[in-house]
């Protein structure tokens, strides 16, 4: 089991990967506290003047257009281009993306510029990115067509990425292989940046298991799932179960995730 | 009592409005929270080129001028202007406003330009808005020199939108009617960003009740607090109590909003 | 003992002065609610058109480097020069120096044009601004060749500044006069933004002891040390930690404060 989510989660710990997160300001505390409680480290920086020395230096870039504006969607061109010539993998939040034509083409110009490992998204952002029909409102999904996997299946060969569709059930999905992760609490979809925090771990696996993104990605959904189920146990309620979010992440064993890791072929 | 705060609230969480909010770096998190713990759907764009269609799909719009540049308030004035077409009530947090020249000159253009539905601030912000006198420190109302009923009503007839003043006991008034909420805990002004909760939250009561903004601020005042209370029941000091306070929002129920809310003529 | 860490935060509690600070987007959030939790009032403000007008009338100013770009740099030093003129203490907080060459020209150049009164950083930071050797990995400090209190002792007299270098233990000094302080709690390194917490901290001291800038540090990060070490108390982890921290920096007495300060030269 040397590929294991437990193993991958002791490779995080040791190697204490850097993970260069691009990101909207909503989220920012939360996703670095989220790194650092899972155990690598994060770091933000989004100036065109040094995120191509930022991201040549990360195990892993972390993409996320939830608060855009001109200049960053120039620095994460930077940045991943930078990465991609690293070798370290991207890792890419389509935020929105449905909601305005900025951020779907925002979106799109990302993922044709740079070389793009992982997508994470709600069903409705996903589908949106691969031309399938769905329903957003603001940055939530209201509907898509298609199931969770349906839709990671389509876009992860349509769009040649490991696509990571997050939801009651998550899928990732390279347009071939598709493994479900059946982790969680339902108090994660009550919670502004819950999908962000699944995308910057995403970033933290991904720096430790480049060589499979698909790998990576269901690992992370399965360590915040797993977190998230200790994390409810103790919760009142929103509030509670965000702070208590980062003590069961930083609590969680490499044992642990692989005892009660949901995870199986789709 | 087709409009009690109750009613709204179960209006609300069942129509789940979208409440597109420009806000400053350091709440955004805190008022997306509250947004969703309330049972509305935050969504946080400040981009040009996108402001203007996420507006127009959003049931209401906040503009919070707490860390305001250049790009940002050409952004609100955008954002504003494309909800007004779109008839979705607009609410301005002015935060700051007297604090410096640039907030209060910013304040007041976005009043000329934009059809502002509520004004949400503290007495020393909403005064200085009606030309009173007030001292002000950073963002902090030190002193106005009249009551808050008395700045609520002024600034409502003069500045022609509903005002809300908020502080130990708050006071709406459209310079006729004049409404006073007197919910809440001292705790509350412990933690940044409990006035822009209040605003953000007035966006949601408003995106239900847009032919009343009287109510709608009344309303989402009393809400939130209602839930302050609650979260200071069990919280040890201001960072348990800013947890609790979304554990609150979120397990507020229509029925123990009607029964508690201490809404009165004033 | 007129100038005592309990003494300090009698004056800063009765004096409520205003900490104007120009930080980064992850943790405004948290040094906002750090500063109003101790006693003081926090404003963010980053606009060229207001920082000089909001600087000249605060008790002192906080840079913190953390998210840099190009119109933030103009603002710093807009604002610090405003700050000197008006006899407010500056602090800078060098985050990330040594990680990308923007960030250590940067720091340098705040250093050349604004007369710095307090420099606090992690080792590694503080080192690279002195030029010292260091390893740092993104914003966390990986080594440096020397143990804390030498780079603070060789940064404060090199750079001409007070240096407040944290870790386990923390060293401030003049380049002559050397202080080690050892408070705090291991927790502090899990979450993000305590360093900027007490560069945050540092600055409500400096409001109030502005003529002796190492005092004021020392005295800064003693405080933050005893609330962290009664917030571990009661923590399950990071998440928990971080709440509770706002709690006991709000219960903070200053006869508990001089009792447990544990503050020696080093």
């Amino acid at each position: 089991m040397s590929n294991s989510p437990g193993t991958a989660l002791r490779d995080l710990r040791a190697g204490k990967p850097l993970v260069h997160q691009i990101t909207n300001y909503v989220v920012m505390n939360e996703t670095a506290n989220a790194t650092l409680a899972i155990g690598a480290l994060p770091v933000m920086a989004h100036a065109a003047e040094e995120v191509e020395e930022m991201a040549s230096a990360a195990g892993a870039l972390v993409l996320n257009i939830g608060t855009l504006s001109g200049p960053w969607i120039e620095a994460m061109l930077l940045a991943g281009k930078a990465a991609n010539r690293a070798g370290a993998p991207v890792v890419l939040d389509p935020v929105g993306v449905g909601a305005t034509t900025f951020r779907t083409e925002t979106a799109k110009r990302i993922l044709s510029e740079v070389d793009v490992a992982i997508v994470r998204g709600n069903a409705a952002e996903v589908a949106a990115l691969a031309g399938l029909e769905a329903e957003i409102r603001g940055v939530e999904a209201i509907g898509a067509s298609e199931s969770g996997a349906d839709v990671a299946r389509t876009a992860g060969g349509t769009l040649g990425v490991v696509a990571a569709v997050t939801g009651p059930v998550d899928h990732v999905s390279d347009g071939k292989r598709t493994t479900a992760i059946a982790n969680g609490d339902p108090l994660l979809a009550t919670i502004t940046g819950s999908g962000c925090i699944s995308t910057a771990l995403t970033g933290c696996f991904a720096a430790v298991r480049a060589d499979s993104p698909l790998d990576a990605a269901a690992f992370a959904l399965a360590a915040l799932g797993v977190a998230a189920e200790d994390a409810a146990r103790d919760a009142w309620g929103p509030g509670t179960f965000h702070a208590r979010l980062y003590d069961t992440l930083h609590a969680l064993t490499p044992e642990a995730l692989d005892a009660r890791a949901n995870v199986a072929e789709a």
